[in-house]
């Protein structure tokens, strides 16, 4: 039994094939080594199956987990950490496939980093999100949380869109893009590194906005302290669409407001012993993997 | 008389014409509201007058003055930054063209701006710099401190150079490129941005690794936290030449590592009241100067 | 009297108020001049008047002018770029605000260079047009002209698409990302060049692919020659919309083929005596706007 | 025998210790099949001894060779297709590492391509040259051709250069900057793309300018026709470094003009059966390897 983690439920990705196997898998492992185990309501629908074990929704999760097992990928570990956030739950990542940013164990290391996780060998790493709203005449018409980014994107007709940037209240500029990323230390290896965006290391207190496509050859990405409070007003006449993580969006209109702040709650990613970030970059931008020897 | 200076010195750039008339003109107004006004020891060979005015060395100057005003560019202030490093003596920069990115004042305004700051109107801001040395065969043979930017860059010969990157111990990347860029915030405006580097904001806590025409396409600019120690190690065939504000050089040989931390001390900029680091950089950058009015 | 041009056709701007003056003088101008004036059927209809004039379609002008001039901007120009393109008219532009890349006659200069150009004071350019269709289960599902650039972009769901690209049948890579700019050199100035994609000079006989935010580090722009045969071929699941000159799209699925060649038919622009390419290029880009003088 | 190849010449990579027995297994294949074979004077007295084969100057292999084998990588090739180009000599390239973008033969296929070629199995590609000149005050002081690129670079003291580039006469713009690449469609995927310069496909008349780390962010690299005239005058106070091909390199000073013309003799490589140009892209950048199967 582990004296760090009692309760552990497990969150696999949905309508995912190898889900089932590696989930159960995992089930007996930690009820072997005594701890209680309960699957997400999702998975357990999605599977098909629980296998016994005791279905939870996330608000369950995050009253009685000490520790939430995601299987999937790393976009089954942003819609987790997004519905737990409020709950501070740990959450440490299994991947079915290629390693991902977020989910750094590997399929078939499973059973035995999750075995020296708990026995207590592990990292603890916290990772910010941003808290984001949408406002419309003076009222708030969206709120949600992102881990990775918050994109305002031209919309539907795909159109060039136009919008005000302030920082903490004072204006910085006017610009015509195809639109802006808005990105935590942890989104600026995912969509906004594609935008040329800078890669900004986990420890970093800083927001990148990175533009899309920007009309004028001088707008480039900023990093910005993460106190600040970003707010991108759109101007007429053209609307926009406001993603979140890539997983949630929302349709503004021309005349909308959205406001980014860092969330006062944080995400707390655990890592079996051996995790490095930088030979994490390494594999996944295939980067020089191992030093010359002279 | 100004409650808040008592002494202050006039540090200009050397070999400048435009520089005399500037610098008397700014000390009669500072003797006329009661300070005591001495000028760099440089400074007053190069303008081949003191004007009366008592000369002192930067060293004198750190130990005496409530203020140093810097009468130039940018280099001039990051000439001054460093030499005055370990004092903490405040500094103003006026700038005798177009604006630059440390030196703020206008040369038109400097009497007025000089004067508001006397009266105790104005903002101080902190800027951090690198602690730069060089090391072969385990010894220092180089040391210096750097505002802006480190550039390890391929050598006399012109030809790429490759070494190993290392963060805190811990070995990042092999790289043949040009060279390497390791900027502070205040640098990013600077080379760094120029070589594709993000911008980072002055209260952000990161230094920016901006590689220079990297061989390897996926090599991208990193962010770093600013406690972070980077090593740079020289692997043959090639030497390098190390570059620090683009004032100073170092030619190293292959082998050699070039160590970087975050100096303990900062430099201290003072702002008149209503400076904006995003007018800024809207001015430098030519970024739309205005909000639109619909 | 012009021995060069007997019927000009004046086409402008759809629903912008200073068009209206700006065709009537230019008519008045013409005709006093000894030229046939017609006026295009949406443009006296959206000027509310023609004054007048003769009123001709699109294929009217086609059938009978000797040269089209376009009152507006770079967007106008396009339209009637494509709407005549089987016709070879030549066509001169007016820009009423700021110049464009396309149109490059000051309004305020209208009535001189457009006299010079009567008086055969003038040089004229060729600039070609892709061919476009896009193709599903083997059979042509749409077809169009694009002046500037067809873009494969990312469907009504705002999600990344998977394509493959081949030139002339040979397979290049399958790519995941925002889009795929397939450009001109006409093009090369506006939407490809927001996406770091090449200037191209209107001489050379290439085709720039411009990748939008590809996942993958090592997409680059790549420049091929004119006699390609671009296929870009969707994958599952994600649909795609086609932009034609950012004027025109088509709604295409997975599994559809856009193929891309240069058309046969080229545009022909007639400049005022002095224009230079490159003079266009430093007003629009910011470009140092002059030789320095030692 | 082959009835297209009598005369061949082999040329290696100097002071390599593998091309020794490269050259000697190629050059007694080459004998056996009835060739005529020499070995290049440098090369031979590199590899320390000819095997009995007549060894033979540039110009003699220029003069009699049907065709000239060049073992070693793409640094090997340049020289060669320089010290050869006014000979039009066929080139062909055995690669001994990772294959090269200009030597396409693995060295383990050698004997099988090199026999596909004395068959008559191969397809022959010509890529242009750039000729070279610096010209000081009115004189040529400087000439020389170059296959990949010449670039126009900071001198021996590091310092930003600044010149003003003009294209058939007329001026374009004064730019401040590291240096200034200009590339063939050949060195488009060497140091250029390093510096975010376009890939030209080889059958692209186009010689792109790529600029070096420029002082402007609007600067942007552009494609010209191969047709063009490039000049590239240096401003004071700094001199400037120019490189050749990478290997060939001039000091140029502050007043000189570098200048560039497409030169009027083009390279002849040979291909065996199957080269294909994407597909070498495809190996070099990692790109992804291999249509979708859906």
């Amino acid at each position: 039994m582990s004296a760090h983690f009692r309760n552990i439920a497990l969150i696999g990705k949905y309508q995912s094939p190898d889900v089932v196997e590696a989930v159960l898998e995992i089930a007996v492992f930690l009820r072997e080594r005594g701890v209680s185990v309960s699957i997400e309501q999702g998975t357990a629908s999605s599977i098909g199956e629980a296998g016994g074990y005791p279905v939870a929704t996330y608000d369950e999760i995050g009253a009685q987990a000490d520790l939430a097992v995601v299987v999937g990928g790393d976009g089954t570990m942003l819609n987790t950490a997004r519905r737990l956030a409020e709950h501070a739950v740990p959450l440490a990542g299994v991947n079915l496939g290629r390693l991902g940013f977020l989910t750094d164990i590997a399929r078939k290391d499973a059973l035995q980093k999750l075995g020296e996780i708990l026995d207590g060998n592990y990292s603890e790493e916290s990772r910010f999100m941003l808290d984001a709203e949408v406002v419309r005449n003076g009222q708030r018409v969206f709120h949600t949380l992102a881990l990775n980014d918050v994109v305002v994107n031209k919309g539907e007709l795909g159109r060039m869109i136009e919008f005000e940037l302030s920082i903490d209240g004072e204006f910085v500029y006017t610009q015509r893009s195809d639109g802006m990323i808005v990105s935590t230390p942890t989104g600026s290896t995912a969509y906004a590194l594609s935008a040329n965006g800078p890669i900004l290391h986990p420890s970093v207190g800083g927001i990148a906005i990175v533009p899309l496509c920007p009309h004028a050859l001088t707008a480039r990405p900023v990093t910005l302290p993460d106190t600040c409070k970003v707010e991108i007003a759109l101007l007429p006449p053209h609307d926009a669409r406001v993603h979140f993580d890539g997983q949630t969006r929302f349709d503004a209109r021309a005349g909308d407001c959205v406001r980014l702040t860092r969330a006062p709650l944080s995400v707390r990613f655990l890592h079996p012993q051996g995790y490095s970030y930088f030979a994490m970059l390494r594999e996944k931008l295939h980067w020089s993997a191992s030093p010359r020897h002279n």
